[in-house]
């Protein structure tokens, strides 16, 4: 089986970093290809630079979709992933929508811990579109300035242990830690915080391998069946070609 | 007052149609700018489809918002809508939140009938994301082939009521006669019909003038706040000016 | 068009201060026609005075509906405006309800401000009936004594500026001031808060002036639609005239 | 202990009906005194005609109030009765809260079933008051003309079981029979439905004396404590003298 | 009228506390037999002990339940409710809903107040299962270690008191004193709280004799129906009998 | 890793059937360890079953569960399913839960299709509990006579694909075929039905899998943290001896 893992943000940091979280927990059948957006936003971090980074999600599948099983939307916030599922017959997981799911198996309640509030809005509203409310806790973010993007999980470890705690104070008993830049750190806390602490990037990934398992061509049926073909203008062409369904 | 009318899609016919529909209810004072997306699909039907629009909405604020004082974003479903709102700082509707708001003074429940099924699952990830399901009576549409995509409020007349009707039936009071085809509709359907009818594009357009006079910076405090300026690649050229704050 | 503002307070000060508010916003088409409630109570804050307010904003109604196209309850709280809504075809709006869906427009979760936790429970009971609660970030008053209930907006300035920051903390982005003796006071507070502050008499016209173009006839179908006449003992003359349909 | 039930329709046939359907289940211990309300409507049917209605349970309460131990507002639609929680302090029920409230230990999801749709808005407005719709199956009702009020239970005796059938077809498992003219009638059903039936007014007294030996003053702490004394012109005398707390 | 009073804990100390607080609100002409489950755990207080308590409960029915009119399941959490409804035709009640369901006629908003985080998560279950979160503001409890259970009352009475003042501030208004160990405990601490005080066998019992006079054979209809009988192996001797339908 | 599926019926012949339709997606370093329960009903169908056969699932998890790396618990309903996660520290997994969340993945809302009316009730109190309700589009049944349990699947085919295509009517878009006995039914009616189609058994056990390597000690922080060891009497010894910790 082979999964893609893309992440919207054109940093190759990030890439690497999630790849290697994701390796950490992949099934022994499991390939991973792991590609880096071409254009967009070094990291994203707001609902315009989202549904930008959402197209280029569309764009990536309709290049390298037909070489893989499944795929992965590898951004806290899920750009991208309902028209994904529509789009294209293969399952797609996102790292927001598959730690949440997974939180349900491990907790009565769930929340966010991430670096920076300035995402927690258009997180919130991927908790909305799930209709998970009844299970969230909230989002948790310390109030310091950000350093290197790459090095967040070494430069906040302090603070993000204190919202830790904040959330399971107000009620959480699964902690997702939150963002690109926090993928890998989820083990090294767990000694430290009593709850259920998710890595979101391996959640996804676990989710994607599960479904190709479960229901290969994904949600292919129903809600999402794929729509006829449609003429477009001003599209990347594959994405372009894709939605035509000229292939 | 001026307000930019968006067509995310790019049938100039559509945009005329909206136009006039809008034109009908417009406060004395309130100019009407009207404008059509220049790439993308002649009518957006599917997420994937709404996903590239929503950033050809952006990038038309991008380069038209400063001339204005709001912006309806006229396609039924409002793509871009959390994005332009967080990212420009002036009152910006859409179709879809706007009559439902505006329902939700008409009556207890609400429904949207509409032309073709492919689009009530995108139509109710709206409803999902504005919290407002406990008021939502389901999405009403006829089983029968569309025509001419500009002729579709004559030639659908007949099966449109009777989805009225089937729509009162299940609870609604208020009907909200959806997508870009049917503006202008609703008035010559009061009479068949025994609940309140909405013509989204008036809705919209008529919030869009009310929070000008409420709240003329539109959501420019709070979880909207426009985000500092940030490099991009690949983007439009205005938007990602707009983006980065390079202004 | 006229507007009839209703007070169902006593207070000619309070009318006078609405009235100020209201037409700080009004469409330049639009009359603005102020009533003072002529019986019950000074300023209304619990829920048996609400009851007894209500049965006078029916008979302002039946007195004065005729004379204009839209009528406006102006007293948080919405005293009588279903009852209104299904006895008069006119539209009607009231502070709470129009604050509440403009907010919508404006964020993601808006808080009430206001004097006295008193009156919270009744405002709480509003927001149920709208079924807005996952909306709703809470009601936040200060702990202090009132004063002159026509002074209150500068009276208690400093500890309704704290409170609006105990509901940005809480996670509201839109304060709606609530309360007939803060009219008028949210432009003051624009540059203190970090967040939309809404003006809820200004939302009940704007909302109030939106609904006669968008449906002339407010909410005559559906759920609300007038019911036939019924004969009456003990009512006021005007409203009992009205219920039996007398006219 | 004393039970004051509030016919607040003023009907005296049916102020006989409710309360022979009380006295069918009194505990041993309680008087039942029921009242007629001396002004207002035949028969209660609309929201306008409801709100009117509260006011004079209120000076029903004002007037007679001290001489009982609990009271029960015995109009289905419960008008008045959080406005006179709050005023009053001894236990206050109402037929539609307290039938709902005892189909919850009886069933899964509860329906009404009554007689005319022009009561159905209303009635749900208690369910969504009273934060229960996730448990309630809808209103159902016959499409056939009323005869004489006081006859309503036998005339309509088919039309009625027929909609217990639809509802039960729905998902209710308890049926709650709605309005003050099938006050009796439960008994007579059960052989003939496969779900569990309530007769409200019976609910609302045995309630009533629960909460007396439960709490005895009611809801007299909390969001419904009595408020301080405060003047007021045009009120009913007693209810006057009651809101003032001149007693 | 006979009612059957289960202490599913093996504490008979504990049975006389609750016996004890039953006996102060029972009717004239109900009679209260109480037992102690005679397997188990001396002190339900995790989920795994609840499942094993519920089995026990099914058994005492199965044994004591013809001899009367209705059981109330006295432990807090309700072990074995739903089972016993759905396999027994008599009203049964539960400490948790029963009081829940009281408090939804004596406030706007309920919370637990209880001696120990540990069964908080479990306690919650019930508030889901019942469908009341919207009315639920929050288990609280102290943070200081147990002594002698049956001495909870007076050990804990100051720390108590404490968690009564954080859930009022938190927004409830009736607040419920959970668990057996509290039994008899609210009238003591009436004058020091500003909120309603719930003691949940008092509610458990009253809600069943009322039940008896309502709907005799309890929730015998409907989606509790009694199912066919059906052989088992391994069960309790009685309870194997009874499911078995071998009367 | 090594996961044990454990049916809590007494039939062997549906764990073979369970056991097929898990092994037939069982990811490759999996082995599939199957038990039958030793004791309660050849097939669970009401809720006091389903009450038993949970503490029979408690106690093989006690027996069996320091060999295996994860759990599924293999009855549609999932008895037992909370209290085995909060007494072990090991993945635990339910048939019900597993596939619900799996669906949310695949569609927008999901139906139960099933062979029998009885269980029902029982299914929507889990969906109940696990706050899915707005994803839920109900409970489909046949209204046919069963007859062999092991021959469900081929014997009911016709009326259970009927029941899928009036689930897709009531706008389900993701079908969970439910019940043990439909076990490996689903990939046989995948070009039949116009939705995503998912055996809960296969769902379950490749939940379980991706736990085990997500978060392997399970839910063992937070809500479900193991409590201390307790005394008791009249458990199954193994039980009895996990509790007591005595381990």
């Amino acid at each position: 089986m082979r999964i893609l893992l893309i992440n919207p943000n054109t940093s190759q940091v990030l890439t690497d970093k999630l790849d290697r979280a994701a390796r950490a927990v992949l099934p022994p059948d499991v390939e991973l290809v792991s590609v880096t957006a071409e254009e967009g936003f070094p990291y994203i971090s707001s609902r315009a630079e989202a549904a930008c980074a959402g197209v280029g999600v569309l764009d990536v599948l309709a290049r390298r979709g037909a070489e893989v099983d499944a795929a992965v939307i590898a951004a806290f916030g899920d750009p991208g992933l309902l028209p994904a599922r529509e789009a294209f017959d293969l399952p797609v997981t996102g790292m927001t929508e598959a730690s949440m799911l997974s939180a349900c198996m491990l907790g009565q309640r769930f929340a966010f811990v991430t670096f920076t509030p300035r995402m927690a809005p258009w997180y919130n509203e991927q908790v909305r579109q799930a209709e998970l409310s009844a299970r969230f806790a909230g989002t948790f973010t310390p109030d310091v300035p950000l350093g290197n993007i790459g090095e967040i999980d070494s430069d906040l470890r302090g603070p993000l242990v204190a919202e830790c705690h904040r959330a399971v104070a107000a009620g959480a008993d699964v902690l997702i830690l939150s963002g690109a830049p926090l993928a890998g750190m989820a083990p090294s806390l767990r000694t430290e915080v009593d709850a259920v602490l998710i890595d979101p990037v391996q959640a996804a990934v676990l989710q994607a391998a599960a479904l190709v398992r479960l229901a290969p061509l994904g949600a292919s049926g129903g809600s999402y069946r794929r729509p006829p073909g449609k003429p477009s203008t001003g599209l990347p062409a594959a994405l372009a070609k894709h939605i035509a369904r000229d292939e």
